[in-house]
C-alpha cells in the first residue's frame, strides 16, 4: 500500500524532477499534463493526493481543484499547488476552491515531504471516518456536522507570554472580524477543563518551545481534539516541517494576509467539527445497539454492561442493590383481542410508567417480550420490595389508554437481593444467580394469583 | 484539566525538586512519602500519571506497581520510575510489574517530559477506548482482545540498506525467539498491503532519517496502526525526547538486554490487540445498530444508507436498479390463531427463503412488522419482475414449518424502477419517489387478489 502521488505540470521536466523526488521517498507516482488529463486520473486511478501545477495548457490550477472538488469521487483528495508564483491573491483563490496547501517555488524537499506526509495522514484519519459515517448516515445515527458559523467559533491565540498572547490577538482578531478571539498564556493553555478548550489554538512559533507546547495540549483531554495552526517568520524551512511532523494542522507565515487567515482557520474548523460530530455519531450508534427500539429501554444485549457496571460500584462501595423481573400478566390475551398494535402500546406505556417512578441510576431493561428486568442501585431489600409495590400500583392504578380503548393491566413482580460476587466469584456468575432467584420470585407470584410482589428467600422459595 | 501527576518518594529533597520541574511545565502535582500513601492516593485522587522511586522506607517501586495494577480502580493510570540503580534486573522486574518506563538518575529533563507527554498521550487513547467498550462489552459487541501469543506476533526490523536491518534482525530475533521477525529495508515497509504490515516495526535510529521514516509509516494505510519501537545508542537523549513526540511507542537502548526487550515488545502488541479489537467492536456495534434482531435483515435505520450507496453506483455507473415492496399477505391471522412466537417464526423463515434466491449485492429490509423491502442492483425492470415472481414462488411453493404445525404463506409484491435522481436531483428524493411508487403497485397487487406482482406503470396506477 505504498502512498500513491498524481502530478500535474506542463512541463516534462517538473514531472520528471518531482517523479525522481517522491520515488526515492518511496511515494509511487502518476503523471498528467492537462487539467483535463488530471481529472480524468483522479477519478479513473484515485490517488492518495494530487501536487497540482498552477498554470497548465488547458486551464489553471484553481479550476482543476474546484472541478476535483465537485466530484463525489474526488473529492476527499488532498490536492497540493506548487508554483512560481509568490502573489497573495492566487494564493488566496486556491485556498478557496479548495486546495490543501499552496507552496511557491523554489519548494524545500524537507518541508514538502513533511506537508505530504501531513496531508496524508489527515487523509487517513479522514478515510476512517467516511467507512464509519457509511455505516452511520441515513442509518438516523449519523448527527450532521456543523456547519462552519464564525460567530460560534473561538480561537485562541497563544504567546510565550500573557503579553505577547494579547499582542498577536490585536494582530490577528481584526482579520477574522466573526469569531472570537482569546489571548491566553501557556499556563492557562494547559488548565482548559474539559468540554471548555477552544476550537482553535494559533500558536506562534517565537521559539522551539512553542512546538513543545503544541504536544503537550494534544497530551491533555480537554484539549487533544481541538485544531492547531502554527504561526511562523516568513522563512522558517526546517521548523515549519517539524510544526508539521509534530502534528500541527496548518501553519500561516508572517507577514498575515487576512483573507488567508480567514480561509485557513475556516478550513480547520469545518474538519474538527467532523470529527467531533462523528465522535458523537459512533457514541449514540453503539447506544442504539444497546436499545429496545419500541420502548426505548435497553434492551438484552445492552443490559449486561449497565448490570455489571452498577455490581462493580456495588461491591467497590460495600452499597448493596436489588434485581428485580416485572412480567405483564395475561398479556396474551391483549395480544389476542385488540391485536398486536395495541399489545405494542401497552408495553410502550407501561415502559414510560416505570420510568417516571423510577430513578436515572435505576436500569430498566426489556428483557424479553413482555418482560422487563429492573436494577436498583444503592438499595436494600426492605426498599427494593417496597420499590417493586410502587411499580405494581403505578400500573394498576390508572386502565391504559390505546387505539383499542381502555386496558386494564397489571404486573407480577420477583425480587432478589443484588449479588456481585464477593470472595473472587466471578462477577457474571453473581448476577445470573441473581437473576435466576428473581425470576424464581416471579414463577412464586404468578402462582400465588398474579398482581403482586414476591421477594426471594432462600428457605422458602421451591428450587 | 491539568495533568495531575502523583510524585512518590521517601527524601523530601526529591520530591521539591520534581514538584518544581512539573509544576513549570504546568503539570498539578501531588506527592506521597511512602508505598502504602502512594495506593491509597492512587486509588483517592485518581492522577493522571504517577512518578514513582524505586527505593521508599515501606516497600519498593516493583510491589507498589503490582499492587497498582491489581486493583481495577488504578490499572490504568501511567506509572514511570525512576531510581538511582542503574542494574538491568530491577530494570526488567520493574517492567515485568507494569511499570510504563524505568528511567535511571541523572535523568535528562527533555526526556522525561518527553516521556510523561508520550505517556499521557497514549492514556487518553486508551480511556477514550475505555470508554467506548464500557457500553460495549458485555452487549455481545465487545470482541475480547486476542491476548499475546508470541508464536503469532510478527516483528519487522528495519534498519537504512537491507543489509544492516538483516544484520539488526540477528541480533534481535535470538532475544525473543518465540516471535517471528523479518528484516526488511525502507521501501519495503513503505510498500506494505493493507492488511500484511508486522505487529510491531523496530526502527534503529541511525540516523535522523529513520524517525522520518516513522512519520512516514503512520501517514499510510496499511501501517499506521502497527507498534513502533525505536532503538538508540545507550547516550541519546534528544533523540529519545524527539523519537517519542513524533510517535514512537517505546524505546530501547543499546546494547539490547533479552528480557527487556520481550517484555517491551509484549506490552506494545497487547496495547496494539487491544487497539484492533476495539476498531472491529466499533464497526460490528455501528453495524448491529442498523440490524432487525428478529431477522437478521437490514432495520428502517440500516436501509436508507444502503440505497443511498447503490443508486450513488447506479449514477456513477448508468446502471439500472429496482425496488420492490413485499408484504405477507393475511398475516394478522397468522398471529391471532397461532400466536407470537409462530407469528415470528414466520417472519424469520420468510426472511431466509428470501435470503436463498437473492444475490449479496442485493439491499434486503425488514420494512415494517410483516413488510419487507428489497432493491436489486444492476437490474432493469423486467428482470426486477421476473426476481419478485421468484421470490413469491418460493414463499407459495413450501408450508412453513413451525411449532404450530405447517402454515401455508403467500406474499404481495410491488415493484418500481429505481431513480436516482439525475439532473441534479436531490438522490433522497428520487429514493422516496422510487419507494413510494413500488407501495402503490404494492396496494395494486393486494387489491387484485394478492399473492401477485404489480410493476408501478406511471399511466396505469391511480394516484
Amino acid at each position: 500500500m505504498t502512498g500513491k502521488i498524481l502530478i500535474v505540470d506542463d512541463l516534462a521536466i517538473n514531472r520528471i524532477i518531482l517523479t525522481a523526488k517522491l520515488g526515492s521517498a518511496c511515494y509511487e507516482t502518476l503523471t498528467a499534463e492537462t487539467g483535463a488529463q488530471a481529472i480524468a486520473m483522479a477519478r479513473s486511478r484515485r490517488p492518495d493526493l494530487i501536487l497540482l501545477d498552477m498554470m497548465l495548457e488547458d486551464t489553471d490550477g484553481v479550476a482543476v481543484c474546484r472541478s476535483l472538488r465537485a466530484d463525489p469521487v474526488t473529492a476527499h483528495i488532498p490536492v497540493l499547488i506548487i508554483t512560481a508564483s509568490t502573489e497573495q491573491a492566487q494564493r488566496n483563490a486556491a485556498l478557496a476552491a479548495g486546495a490543501n496547501e499552496f507552496l511557491s517555488k523554489p519548494v524545500d524537499e524537507t518541508t514538502l515531504l513533511a506537508r505530504i506526509r501531513n496531508l496524508l495522514r489527515a487523509a487517513e484519519t479522514e478515510a476512517e471516518w467516511r467507512r464509519q459515517e457509511t455505516w452511520c448516515s441515513g442509518h438516523g445515527l449519523a448527527e450532521p456536522a456543523a456547519g462552519f458559523v464564525a460567530a460560534q467559533t473561538r480561537v485562541a491565540l497563544l504567546g510565550a507570554t500573557p503579553q505577547m498572547a494579547r499582542f498577536w490577538r490585536k494582530q490577528v482578531a481584526p482579520l477574522c472580524p466573526q469569531m472570537r478571539f482569546e489571548s491566553i498564556g501557556t499556563a492557562e493553555a494547559l488548565s482548559y477543563a474539559e468540554g471548555a478548550a477552544p476550537d482553535v489554538f494559533m500558536i506562534v512559533a517565537e521559539s522551539p518551545v512553542a512546538l513543545r507546547l503544541l504536544l503537550d495540549l494534544q497530551a491533555r483531554r480537554a484539549t487533544r481534539h481541538s485544531a492547531y495552526c502554527v504561526i511562523l517568520p516568513p522563512e522558517a524551512g526546517d521548523q515549519a516541517a517539524m510544526a508539521l511532523d509534530l502534528g500541527a494542522h496548518d501553519l500561516l507565515h508572517l507577514p498575515l494576509d487576512a483573507e488567508e487567515t480567514a480561509l485557513r482557520l475556516g478550513m480547520q474548523i469545518t474538519r474538527k467539527r467532523r470529527a467531533d460530530a462523528l465522535r458523537r455519531t459512533v457514541e449514540r450508534g453503539l447506544n442504539l445497539a444497546a436499545l429496545d427500539p419500541l420502548t426505548g429501554l435497553l434492551n438484552r444485549r445492552g443490559a449486561e454492561a449497565k448490570l455489571l457496571h452498577l455490581a462493580l460500584q456495588a461491591r467497590q462501595n460495600g452499597e448493596g442493590f436489588a434485581v428485580l423481573l416485572l412480567d405483564l400478566d395475561r398479556f396474551k390475551a391483549i395480544n389476542d383481542t385488540h391485536g398486536h398494535g395495541v399489545g405494542d402500546e401497552v408495553l410502550r406505556q407501561v415502559a414510560a410508567r416505570m420510568r417516571s417512578v423510577l430513578s436515572p441510576q435505576d436500569v430498566i431493561v426489556r428483557y424479553g417480550g413482555e418482560e422487563f428486568l429492573i436494577a436498583l442501585a444503592g438499595v436494600l431489600l426492605e426498599r427494593a420490595r417496597a420499590q417493586a409495590q410502587v411499580l405494581c400500583d403505578v400500573i394498576e392504578q390508572t386502565p391504559i389508554a390505546t387505539a383499542g380503548g381502555e386496558i386494564c393491566v397489571t404486573v407480577s413482580v420477583g425480587v432478589a437481593p443484588g449479588q456481585c460476587g464477593a470472595d473472587g466469584e466471578d462477577m457474571r456468575q453473581a448476577l445470573a444467580r441473581t437473576v435466576d432467584q428473581a425470576d424464581r420470585a416471579l414463577l412464586a407470584s404468578k402462582s400465588h394469583g398474579r398482581n403482586r410482589v414476591t421477594v426471594f428467600e432462600a428457605a422458602s422459595l421451591p428450587r
